[in-house]
């Protein structure tokens, strides 16, 4: 049986030194995302996609804007979907999104960010698509994610 | 045959006595949302993506902004849409949404939505997710909400 | 194997006489959308959506802002992706979109949209969907698109 996913995340960007972080991978020095933990709208937008196709809730119940979770790295966000929510029941058929950002050029870092997401995920990099978009002005000092997954149901 | 379909609605925010519904159900008594009809984000979301995924049209074509429709509650759209589109011809695998709101917190309400969705819609609550996210003050005084729905083609 | 894709794109909209293209048919004398080739932001939501579903990079890398893309009728893209992604290794199963747009009615001209894309991309019209949606005040001077796309894999 197979099932869609559809997730969303939008931080404001701020200009400071403590880096920018999407899928992972650190994508710029002079801006950061404001957010509790690392701001990872990717990742994060990812995981609402996952949660939303497997219907186990979403992002902020599982991941609570608490101390446990203040700054945490959203990699490991990702780890925990893949042992508790996927391994065994749900097979990734494919994973799109779309990066809205303008201040920052993202194309140089699109291959690393599709590889460090299909290693946390145990997928083919081949079947995990990121895209940059500029917001032609109208996104300003932000960066939008949307992320769409299509599962298949595996096991019981 | 499987099909996708996604589905969009944005509206401001009024700080009023009316009531804001999502989904149904009413979830704010401090708010309500400009619009037509009843103003319900989420099930205009789910219809206009049901419409999608069934290349039936556009929910301003089916529900006009006309008399007969002002102030309307908008779960009628969706028994609507359930009797003449979707019924014999098309089984529903799975919805999937995002709501996104500051103004209220959603999480108290998300069983009552499902359940109430799930009912009129003729699905198990396991097959529609509806996920809160926060605009980290991106949306001001708004809900947006993205729907994706997968369908399978069931009849002629 | 199926696979689904997510593209967006989104441009200001200027008052001026060289026209708004939208899936390939001009909806507007008295709007154009601003942006490097033809601004035809339903033509690249579409072909970004395809890309994603097939891996194939983003529509910043096929075709950058230089030179011979200035002005560029969008439905050259789509005939290129149609011609080097499609042909022979998917099947489009459906595609749907949502465009949210405040200046322009849009509903007069959706069946020659749909008819356009449909040819261009050697499918059924039954099977692309083209939904206007207004952006309630929330979306001011511009034009924005959402598209989903369910392909599945045919050839190797």
């Amino acid at each position: 049986m197979y099932r869609v996913g559809i997730g969303f995340d939008a931080h404001p960007l701020e200009a400071n030194k403590k880096g920018l972080y999407l899928g992972g991978v650190k994508v710029s020095e002079e801006y950061s995302s404001i957010g509790h933990s690392d701001g990872d709208a990717l990742i994060h937008a990812i995981v609402d996609a996952i949660l939303g196709a497997t219907n186990a809730g979403n992002i902020g119940i599982w991941f609570p804007e608490n101390e446990e979770n203040r700054g945490r790295r959203s990699t490991e966000f990702l780890e925990i979907i893949r042992k508790k929510i996927l391994a065994g029941k749900y097979e990734i058929l494919n994973i799109d999104s779309v990066i809205i950002i303008d201040k920052v050029r993202m194309n140089p870092h699109i291959e690393n960010i599709r590889l460090k997401l299909a290693r946390i995920l145990g997928i083919s990099k081949g079947n995990i698509n990121v895209k940059p978009k500029s917001g032609n002005t109208l996104y300003g000092n932000s960066v939008s994610v949307y992320a769409v997954c299509m599962l298949k149901k595996v096991g019981t």
